[in-house]
């Protein structure tokens, strides 16, 4: 099993997304989501979202949310388990991904990127200020087969109510 | 690194608790701590709990709230993340434990038992229904020696606020 931080450093109605155009034999290659990455070692899960977040964008988070974890299956790959958190306050100045390219984002335009289909969710969760969540997406190639979340099944395909 | 669940069953004012006396080379060894177990195949946290919840007690769970995220660090081990659920409703009839003794405890008498020391922290945060939290707690041997809350340090040893 993986262990991973995904972030979304908020700017009034923008988020910083990373576009992963950089990695070899990246599952999600192509795709925009947030920053993150694996924990190493023993890390707590905010010594590695503090630590992706410096290495990724060069900025020193000095707010951030734990908002939900989201089980994210793919295939036969072992699951990767994401803590989710929301940032709003840093120090530093932005610098340059080797992942990819950073780009300020305003959120009415995500639904225009090539986002993971069960990103719809929990953005909207975000979106919503819902209290603490756990989703569980389970994926065949690109198409979205399973979505629970807090253990309720949701309906498949995601109807028109999770878009922006 | 290992990912588990730790569940604590609500009846009023007990919580149902399991006596460690089992399992060999059990690190909580003659310890108290609520069921749970390690995440097995591709588990989203809420199936895990399920099924170890059936296993552990003969119980299945219907009302049960993720409470939080406790990093688990113990000397040279493996880093154990633990999801944190409490429950407090569910179908079917109590059996006996493999792993050791299930027995009610009324919470005032939980802190005469032999449990963690840092317990009494997340054990607080569930008695008065915090907001999730992310906790990282690092022992050498049985002492505690690190406690982090939500990326904040607390004083250790711990006060009396920590108690029941």
């Amino acid at each position: 099993m993986e262990l991973t931080t995904l972030c979304y450093l908020e700017r009034g109605d923008e988020y910083l997304m990373l576009h992963r155009i950089s990695k070899k034999n990246d599952i999600n290659k192509d795709k925009w989501i947030g920053i993150g990455g694996h924990f190493e070692g023993q890390e707590s899960p905010e010594e590695c979202l503090l630590r992706e977040a410096k290495e990724e964008t060069g900025l020193t988070l000095t707010s951030y949310h734990f908002r939900g974890l989201v089980t994210f299956l793919a295939g036969d790959r072992p699951a990767e388990y994401m803590c989710l958190y929301t940032a709003d306050s840093w120090e530093g100045k932005l610098t340059d991904c080797r992942e990819g390219k950073l780009e300020w984002i305003p959120k009415r335009h995500l639904k225009e990127l090539n986002c993971w289909e069960g990103d719809k969710i929990f953005l909207k969760l975000l979106r919503e200020k819902a209290p603490f969540f756990s989703l569980k997406l389970r994926y065949e190639g690109d198409e979205l087969r399973e979505a629970v979340l807090d253990g309720r099944p949701l309906s498949l395909p995601l109807g028109p109510e999770w878009d922006q």
